[in-house]
């Protein structure tokens, strides 16, 4: 439901590695002109031929490698994102602003006090300016891992203050909404420790636990699973620029790690005592143990599902295919001629095998001729009896 | 390339929880006689239900609540899957041998040394038991939660000791490629050191960070995001059962935990004298920490790919396409018009939102040709740049 052309005067988009060209991907796809600076150029030239934009005529290396800014041939534009490394925040915000680049401005920083607070000490315009964070990302990084559905249903907090004009958060806030987030408003020095909690420590946790792994026995490393993937995936980020997020949020990072740190210390020693005492001494560490997996339990309790995923109405059939070419296309080949549509599939790849499963959801009422028409034409098929939460279909 | 029925004289599996009823469903999908057996007789009916195999007619609680075991109906089976928890392989084992249940006898607990130094306690025959132990498994429990792909391409940990006979081996190892499982072999004590560190230790530090969110500010978790879903995710695990598998590991796991809880102190530490020291100090603690993100890299680099995993030879197509009724169905019709064979799909639900992007794997040359037919037929797609790693391509 627009109610007119998506920002008409354009955004520029300063930094194009995932999050800035993810957002100019976005912004081409509605329609919006975009125009796109990186400090280095061969990134921007990148994320230009990958249609999340038009280069910056001014974006030219100034010294030190810096890109000289100027407003877009038009004029200045309606929105300017910095998609800046955290330190970089202040210093580009400065040299945006003073080259009258845009109406109003925004970035993207995983932490925001600290960038917040050198953007006060260079004395820039506060009005114009929302601090927001996108709670998004994946393990590559660069122009080229962006994608236009990067923003889906996540949360992107934003931080205004009192100084922050009404027209610059109406503006933020319908970018936000273009990217398909949910925009989460919030005090820079709250947001910073509850990211702090759910996003910062959580990395260094990753690192810690996957470190371990760095001079593991090889065998060990044959059994691991799904659990081990999930546990340690974020610790394959970009090290450089962690750290940088870390550093600029240490306060509350390290208030939540000494207390994990401090969990795990005191589960070691009762493993430790329950494995020097036997059974005898086995009830009053096991019961340590039982309380910090419970208070785990009822911490995942309270991680919220994704953002409004209705229940699905679906019911599942189960399906045995053979990893051939052209399998899946006589598949739904097959449900067409049955008269079935098929609502969503979902792929259980089955690494080294020579078959996999395939999840197809359809309306209830069709799930058994489904069943049976697959059957006929020769595949496994199989109504499994409890479907009951998609959410935690997959191990 | 089977070269005769699997398990001719039956497959009897006692304890149909998850582990128990998942074999089940395989070793019937794949024709072989299942007898099932549970000290909940409510729990091995329901596991009968979903199809998992027969009960055991000897099936009748005994005393304190224990199964009385018989051989079934046409004499010993095969094998007998001893799918219960740690605590409880020793005595059920030593009641099966007794029984005279089956030719061969295997476990699935998560611990072995412990167990078996229990099996040997009792006196149990060993030439005809082989430890073992599946690396699968779901946050959720019990027979309703069952299914036969549990443990496609999972390894599978066997244990056979000096006093083991071939046949065992032979016939354990047999229910593992039914499976669809990777036989991994290894001493029991090796194998405690192993899952100490991929699968104990990280579930442990998984809960210890999901424990810092039950009395969390509820502001905090609406910034939550999939990263801290995949940190925490295992914590949502059956307390009791986790409590009795840490226990019988304890040695292992307390080792693997105190040097976990050790490194995240000292970034605790780093951390907090950045904090106090300011720009000052910020490069002795950043390259403390750094290091631990560096080594955290280096050890996730370690863990192997899903298993036989090849390298994909296929070019993806991204196409957006609205949640409507049949939409999926009309998009391979329009493939399948277009001649083109679509191999792989995967779905990136849009919770929340009237779209969602759908990635279509084809041979490479029939990329362009598809994304052509696609547009013309109203949905907008499109041939990334980069899709060099599918394993890295979820969030």
């Amino acid at each position: 439901v627009t109610t007119g052309p998506l920002f008409p005067g354009g955004v520029v988009i300063i930094g194009t590695g995932l999050i800035g060209t993810s957002i100019g991907l976005v912004l081409r796809e509605r329609g919006a002109g975009v125009w796109l600076a990186d400090g280095d150029p061969r990134t921007a030239r990148l994320a230009a031929s990958l249609g999340a934009g038009e280069l910056l005529p001014a974006d030219v290396p100034g010294p030190a490698g810096a890109a000289a800014l100027a407003p877009p041939p038009g004029g200045a534009a309606d929105l300017a994102v910095l998609a800046v490394p955290p330190d970089a925040v202040a210093s580009v915000l400065a040299a945006a602003q003073a080259a009258g680049l845009a109406a109003c401005y925004t970035d993207v920083a995983s932490v925001k006090a600290q960038p917040l607070a050198a953007v006060r000490g260079l004395g820039c315009d506060l009005a114009s300016y929302v601090p927001g964070h996108p709670l998004a990302g994946r393990e590559l990084s660069g122009p080229a891992a962006a994608r236009a559905d990067l923003f889906l249903g996540r949360p992107w907090a934003l931080c205004p203050g009192p100084e922050t004009a009404k027209s610059a958060v109406t503006s933020v806030t319908a970018l936000v909404r273009a990217c398909g987030a949910e925009p989460v408003t919030v005090e820079a020095g709250e947001h910073d420790r509850w990211v702090a909690l759910v996003s910062h420590a959580p990395h260094l946790v990753a690192s810690a636990m996957a470190a371990r792994l760095a001079d593991a026995p090889s065998g060990a490393l044959t059994l691991a699973g799904q659990g081990l993937r999930d546990v340690t995936r974020i610790a394959a980020s970009d090290t450089g620029l962690w750290a940088q997020i870390l550093m600029a949020n240490a306060a509350g990072v390290s208030e939540v790690l000494a207390a994990v740190a401090e969990d795990l210390r005191v589960a070691a020693v009762a493993l430790a005592e329950a494995q020097a005492g036997g059974v005898a001494s086995g009830g009053e560490p096991r019961k340590r143990l039982t309380a910090l997996l419970d208070a785990g339990g009822a911490g995942v309790a309270r991680i919220p599902g994704k953002r409004g995923a209705p229940a699905t109405p679906y019911a599942i059939v189960q399906v045995v295919i053979p990893d051939l070419p052209g399998e899946l296309a006589r598949l739904f080949q097959a449900a067409g001629e049955a008269g079935i549509n098929i609502e969503d599939i979902r792929i259980e790849h089955s690494p080294g095998l020579p078959a996999g499963v395939t999840e197809l959801a359809v309306n209830p009422p069709a799930a058994p001729a489904l069943a049976a028409a697959l059957t006929a034409r020769g595949w496994p098929a199989h109504i499994p009896e409890s479907t009951g939460n998609p959410e935690q279909a997959g191990v």
